[in-house]
C-alpha cells in the first residue's frame, strides 16, 4: 500500500505556469525561501547543477580559462565608475549600510555582476602585453532585486558563473566573445539537449555597459523564449574608467579590451520547460542525478529477498559511470514509485518482478518516450549504455524539431500579432533597425527582438511593423 | 636574461608575519581587495581550493551528505530566533537596509553562518522519522566583519562549507558530530598533510548556540595554533526555536537534534604556515595545481628545439593523472624559474639541459627536501609517481614530528608563561575546569584552551594556574 497519494501536477497544456511550479516544487528541485523572490536550491536540483557545472567548467578550462573568487561587496565608489553600467543596475541593487549597530562610512553594493570588481584588480595585475590575455571565471551567487520572480527563471539571488577577460586589442576580445558564445551553444545542445539560436542583441536589449551583447536563445514549452547565456564585448569602456592599461610590444601604454560572459541556474528552468511533459520532469542523461532507477517488485515478503538479490547482482554489473538508484522502499507501491521517478525525470526505469526473474529479464522503460522493452539480464549493462546515449540524442533531436516547427516567418503585422497571441514561438521577420520601432512592437505585443542571428540576418523585405526598408532579419518572441 | 629580479620574501625565522604575507601575495595565492578586510582569491590559490574541495566533498558524499544552496540574506526575524546565536554574531553582521533608493520594510543579515536558514526550511521539510537523518551541506561565502584581518586566516568575507544535519535523537546527532570531526581530521592529515589534535571546546570557546563544539587544532610554523575545522552538536535548541518537529514511530511529535560543521579557506593559510620554508610555499602533492614543473635549459637557440622536443616526449609519457607544467618561457632564466616555482611550492622540479640529454637523464628536485636526483628517461614516469607519494607521506610525517616536538607538558605556571612567550607551540596542562580561571590565563598570556583532547584528557595533577584539583588535561596555545 502506498503511504501517500500520488503527487499531482497541473495540466501542462492548459496551465503551463502552474505545471512548471508544480514540477519545481514536487520534484524537489527548489523551494520558496523566507526571503522575497529568493529560493532554496534543494539537493535533487542542486545535483543537476553540480553535474552541469562540472561539464561546463571543463569546457571553460579547455579554452584556457582559470577560476578565482572575488568579493561579494563592491564599494559604492567603484561600482559607480561606469555610467551606463550603474544606470542599468542601480534600481535593483541591495545596499549594505550597517555592520552590527554601526553605520559604515562607505556603502557597499551586494554584487549584481562583477565587471567593476574584476576590472579594479585587473588594473593592478596587468602591466605588459605578456600578461594578456587574462581569462578568469568565477562561480558565485549574485543579487538583483527583481519585481516579478519565478523559481530559477528570475530570482532575487541566483547562482551563476561570470567570466571576465582582458585582451590586447579589439580583435582578440571579439574573438573570445564569440568563442564563449559557441561554448555555451555547444554545451546547451550537447549536455542539456537544448538547441538555441545564437545571435547579437539589439541596442535596446544589450547589457548595461557593453559594446555588443550576444546570446543563445532557447524556446520553452509554452512558446516563450529564454535567453540562456550571454557573452559581451565590452570594448575599452571599462578599461578606461578603471584604468586597465598595459605596455605593448611597441613601448606604448594602451587600454585593454574586455569581455564578460555568464550562465545561471535559469538553465535548470530551461531543462524543465523544454523537455518536461505531462508526467513532470524529463532529464537529459548527462545531468540526471540518477540515470537509472531500479524498482524491485515483489508481491510477498519471501519474494522480496529473492528479487532484491537479483537486483543487486544486476546493479553490480552496471558500468561504474552510470548513476543508479535502487528504490527498495517497500512502504511505497511500485505504482507510486513509477509516478515519483517519472515526476523527477529519471531517464531509465528498470522494473524487476518475480515473473521477470523467471524469464531472466528486466523491463526497461524510457522516460522520454514511455517505451517498454524486456531486456535479458546479461544484456542490461550494454543496453543501458546504448539507451542513455540514445535518449540524450533523441531529446536534442526532438527539441530541435520542435524549435524548427515553432519558428515561423510571417508575412504581415497582423499575422505577427496572432502568432504571438497564440504563443506559437519564434517569429522570423524583417526589421528596420530602429529602436523605437522595436519598442512599439514590444508595447503592442509583448514580443522583443531576441537576437539578430549570426547566420541569415540579411533583410528579405520591408520592416514587419513600420514597412520601411528592412535592415535585418531577426528573431522575435515573448520571453522569460 | 631574467626580465625581472628574483622575488624576495621576508625571513621566515625572524619575521614570520611578513614572510606569510609575502608568500600569500608573491606566490599569487591571494591579493588585497578594495573592501575592508576582504581578499581576492587568485587563480593559483583558488586552484588549490578546487582540488581540496573535490576531495573533501567526495568524503562528505561517502557519508551520505548531499549538497544544496540556501539564500545569502537572512531576514532579521529569523536570524534573531536563537538568543545565544544572535548574541554571538550580532556585532559583526552586515545589514542590507535598502534596495536601489528604497528602504526595505524588513532588514536582512548577510549570512555569517546558516543554522537559522537551514532550520527554517528543515521545519517545512521534515514531517516523519522517515525523513531523518537529513544531511545537507553547502559550499558558499559568508561574511563576518572582523576587526583584525589577515588573508585566509581572518577575512571579512570567506569561502567555506557548512553542513547542517537533523536527527531523531541525541545519540544519532552526537554520532554524526563526531563522524564529521573525524572526516576533517583524516582529510587534513591525508590530503593537506596537516596533523591535528581533535578535541572538545570549553564553554568559553564554543560556538554561539551549540551544546558542544569539537575542533581539530593544527600547529603553525610560528608556534600558534589554528582551529582548522569545527563540528557542533546543537542539541534541540535550534529545533525548538525554529519548530523542527517530526512524528516518531511511537506516534509522538518530537524535536529533532541538529549538528553543524564547517571548514573554510583558512586551511590554505594552514598549508602555508605548516609546510612553508624560507623559499616560500611547499604544497602537498594532493592539492598542488602543478605537481611537476619541467624546466628546459638551453644555452643557445639551436639547443632549445632539441631540448623542448625531448621534454615533450617525456611529458607525453607522464601518467595522465599527474599535473605537469612545462615552463618554456625563454625570456626567463632557469634560475628565475627555479626560484619562482620554489616560491609557489611545486612539489617536483624536473630540469632538462643539453648535458642531461646526452646522458639520457633528467634531474629531479624535490621541493620539500631540496634533494636532487638524476633519473633515467624511461624511469621518469615511475619515479614521479613514487616521489609524489613519498613527498605527501614525508610532509605529513615531518609535520607530525614537529607537532610532537612542539607540544610540551609543563610543571608550573612560570614555565607555562615562558613557553608561550617563546612561541613554543602547544602546552598540555591540567585545568580546574573553571571558565574564569581559563579567562585569567588568557589575559595573562594570550593563550587559550584549544581543546579538551578526545584521548588522554584525564587530569594528572592540580590546575596549572590556580592549583585547585585538576579536572581535565587540556591543550593550551596562542591561536590565530
Amino acid at each position: 500500500m502506498s503511504r501517500e497519494h500520488v503527487k499531482e501536477i497541473a495540466d501542462r497544456d492548459t496551465d503551463f505556469s502552474q505545471w512548471y511550479l508544480d514540477v519545481v516544487l514536487k520534484a524537489e528541485l527548489a523551494d520558496y525561501a523566507p526571503v522575497r523572490g529568493a529560493m532554496v536550491f534543494r539537493p535533487y536540483g542542486y545535483r543537476i547543477w553540480e553535474l552541469l557545472q562540472q561539464e561546463l567548467d571543463r569546457r571553460f578550462k579547455d579554452t584556457g580559462v582559470v577560476n578565482a573568487y572575488f568579493p561579494l561587496f563592491i564599494p559604492e565608489e567603484i561600482f559607480k565608475k561606469e555610467a551606463e553600467h550603474i544606470e542599468g543596475f542601480a534600481p535593483e541593487v541591495p545596499w549594505v549600510t550597517h555592520v552590527g549597530n554601526e553605520k559604515l562610512s562607505e556603502r557597499y553594493v551586494v554584487r549584481p555582476t562583477s565587471e567593476t570588481m574584476f576590472g579594479t584588480m585587473y588594473a593592478k595585475w596587468i602591466q605588459s602585453y605578456r600578461d594578456l590575455p587574462l581569462l578568469i571565471n568565477q562561480w558565485c551567487s549574485v543579487v538583483r532585486w527583481e519585481k516579478r520572480t519565478l523559481p530559477f527563471m528570475r530570482t532575487t539571488e541566483f547562482l551563476w558563473q561570470e567570466g571576465h577577460t582582458a585582451h590586447r586589442d579589439e580583435e582578440d576580445a571579439r574573438s573570445r566573445t564569440m568563442q564563449m558564445l559557441y561554448v555555451y551553444r555547444d554545451f546547451l545542445a550537447e549536455v542539456l539537449a537544448i538547441p538555441t539560436i545564437a545571435g547579437r542583441k539589439t541596442e535596446n536589449e544589450k547589457f548595461a555597459g557593453a559594446v555588443d551583447t550576444y546570446s543563445v536563445e532557447a524556446l520553452m514549452g509554452d512558446g516563450r523564449a529564454l535567453q540562456s547565456a550571454t557573452s559581451h564585448y565590452l570594448g575599452d569602456g571599462f578599461a578606461k574608467v578603471l584604468n586597465i592599461q598595459f605596455l605593448d610590444r611597441d613601448g606604448r601604454h594602451k587600454y585593454v579590451h574586455t569581455t564578460s560572459w555568464g550562465l545561471s541556474w535559469r538553465v535548470i528552468g530551461a531543462i524543465i520547460m523544454v523537455h518536461g511533459d505531462r508526467h513532470g520532469l524529463v532529464l537529459p542523461p548527462a545531468v540526471a542525478p540518477y540515470q537509472v532507477v531500479v524498482v524491485p517488485i515483489a508481491p510477498s515478503d519471501d519474494a522480496r529477498e529473492q528479487v532484491l538479490q537479483a537486483v543487486n547482482k544486476l546493479v553490480d554489473k552496471m558500468p561504474s559511470a552510470v548513476r543508479v538508484f535502487v528504490d527498495d522502499r517497500w512502504e511505497y507501491t511500485p505504482g507510486w514509485k513509477f509516478n515519483e521517478w517519472e515526476l523527477r525525470g529519471v531517464p531509465i526505469r528498470l522494473e524487476v518482478g518475480p515473473r521477470d526473474l523467471e524469464r531472466g529479464e528486466a523491463v526497461l522503460v524510457r522516460r522520454d518516450t514511455g517505451e517498454k522493452t524486456p531486456v535479458q539480464w546479461d544484456k542490461v549493462p550494454t543496453v543501458i549504455n546504448e539507451q542513455l546515449t540514445a535518449i540524450q540524442n533523441d531529446m536534442l533531436e526532438r527539441a530541435r524539431r520542435s524549435l524548427i516547427e515553432r519558428t515561423r516567418t510571417v508575412a504581415d503585422f497582423e499575422e505577427f500579432e496572432q502568432v504571438i497571441r497564440n504563443k506559437r514561438g519564434f517569429i522570423v521577420a524583417n526589421w528596420c533597425g530602429d529602436g523605437s520601432c522595436e519598442l512599439q512592437i514590444k508595447e503592442k505585443t509583448g514580443a522583443t527582438i531576441r537576437c539578430i542571428p549570426l547566420e541569415g540576418s540579411e533583410a528579405t523585405g520591408p520592416c514587419i511593423h513600420c514597412g520601411r526598408d528592412g535592415v535585418s532579419r531577426v528573431y522575435f518572441a515573448r520571453a522569460y
